[in-house]
């Protein structure tokens, strides 16, 4: 489960209520539910670094949803190793973009809600439940109808030029490491490479294997766990020292041999 | 489980152990951790809002127990569907109003307790091994006498005269949301009906289905998923921005057709 | 599993994953992962408070880990209860200083990590994993070499003089209790006693039983459920309120009778 909905209240408790209503011995995890609200990119940024550490045939259900209650459409997807839950508004799309989709599907039958489905909270009576009988067994069909237009949403393509990549920052995590859209390949493994960022102060540093590999309170760059390039502080928060926001620009210079 | 313990220290994971520890294959889920501490009342809201929603057969402990180690009681209550367990301090109470009650019962016997019992944490030495006890199949009537006077809580009803409710705001959630007081009924679903509210700013709005059918940044009230009348900001929190807080009147005129 | 991975981002869950996809029957319980960032005696204090809750055979995955990716070692601890899994930086240390030691193992055999290995992030790669496999029943000897040297953090012991005992503030809880380090023992159970502690303003109280033996708002000191001392103010954060930290000094004096 991906959402916007904290723990603070009662919401995430009530969506495993419904889903072991359904499916008793269903194995819950919580991804994150600290998705600041209404943030469908930070939804979509999380699910997609997180989603491929799950065991094959695992139910993802994200649920960032502005919209709910309103027009927008609730959709499931099978993949060839997930199927996936939410609402159709992008949450799912940068998953999905790294995914063999098999099919997409409305989600339609009434029959799989809890009743009465309220017109604010979808994660419980809508998709809670359908994950649930997903997860036993349901086949995706039943849900409805096939969907070809789902939302995608778009993704920053960092720019390359000679000796330079431009991309900016997407993600700011729990540590202050600022986690950028650049992703791991093998010319910036070589090392020889020098990272710029700027927020309200600008930072330039060297990429590393790992955040220890510079002294202490010093920025470095290292291609983190998710596959992406992050800036980071050995020992204190990137995000903090240098003021970083995402969309703060990251200009990447390799070195001329 | 519902408690005030928080989740940055050990004390609701050592719940669980305990728990485990006595019934292996329970499937423990949290509630919410979050109450403010010692805050009774948002122990019993929350409580109230969000039981319903699991498997009947459930055992609910909600330990929000500002007199723990005192004389207060510890007690377990049978209804229906579900088992509660907790203090004795009202913290159950509002969801035992909602509940056809079969018994209520003192918890004494020391026998399923967790030795030795401190003074400071009942929620891991007495009500999670009573919980794992119950969940596991023992009798309610093993833990002790019968009770009858066992703590209730009043409710804040509202006041209603022709074309009027007065309520309150009860509950402010993760997303600024405000909860009233104010109950769904027919009356309210015909929409024609508009909302004051009075924090540090006055809030005026329409009731309508759903968050976004205002536009964005505007208030509106709507039915929400607990079954009461929330007044909210599209997009926004309506907590932040009207200046809201707990025991804020609400007032809802019902416009004459 | 106990970590300072926070729960805002996807780290925590990817662990629970990774387990789940080697040992789909895996119980994963959370002690916490608010650790601050780093923080490694308090996520020893942690581990030392709550493992003991757990039932034999629990494996404990404890990852506080700024060293992440250098020369650090990872270990794994069977002792006559339970398992333990972690970096080698003394976050088990306090832990294991409790237990009876039967084996101390090197996390070498890479064959149980899950591939490829990033430089950031072994509580998903490595001790995820090997905590899994060991849950499944690995033998912990297949992990790699026996260890003698692991890193033990030094314990601040109170010192005693006649009728007083001098220790420190070894851990603020959410409730802003003020843990020591020093223990329950009989002599201190008699009640005689006052304790002074010196934050930013200075506190004096009695020991007492329970949290509730003093007026409301009253500091008081209390054999707490972890087997130490604490200050608390009933009813109110004793952090705050005196702006205690941790390494601030508490002084106990036995009145002579």
């Amino acid at each position: 489960m991906t959402t916007d909905f904290g723990t603070r209240d009662w919401f995430v408790g009530t969506m495993k209520g419904v889903v072991l209503g359904i499916h008793p011995r269903a194995a819950v995890v919580d991804l994150t539910h600290e998705i600041p609200p209404g943030d469908i990119r930070a939804g979509a940024f999380a699910l997609m670094a997180g989603y491929r550490f799950f065991p094959k045939g695992t139910v993802h259900v994200a649920v960032v949803d502005p919209g709910v209650g309103g027009p927008r459409r609730a959709i499931a997807v099978q993949t060839a190793d997930y199927v996936f839950v939410g609402p159709d508004n992008g949450v799912l799309s940068w998953a999905l973009a790294r995914e063999r989709i098999k099919t997409v599907r409305r989600i339609e039958a009434g029959k799989y809600f809890l009743k009465p489905v309220s017109r604010t909270f979808h994660g419980r009576d809508i998709f809670a439940p359908v994950a649930a009988h997903l997860s036993r067994g349901l086949s995706i069909q039943r849900l409805g109808r096939g969907v070809d237009d789902w939302v995608r949403l778009s993704w920053p393509q960092p720019t390359r030029s000679r000796g330079m990549v431009r991309g900016e920052i997407i993600y700011l995590d729990r540590f202050g490491n600022a986690i950028t859209n650049v992703e791991s390949e093998p010319e910036l493994n070589e090392q020889a490479v020098t990272c710029e960022v700027a927020g309200r102060r600008k930072a330039r540093c060297a990429l590393a294997e790992f955040y220890g590999a510079v002294p202490g309170n010093r920025p470095v760059a290292v291609m983190g766990s998710s596959g992406f390039l992050e800036i980071a502080v050995n020992g204190d928060s990137a995000a903090r020292r240098f003021g970083l926001k995402t969309g703060d620009a990251v200009v990447l210079r390799m070195r001329i041999p």
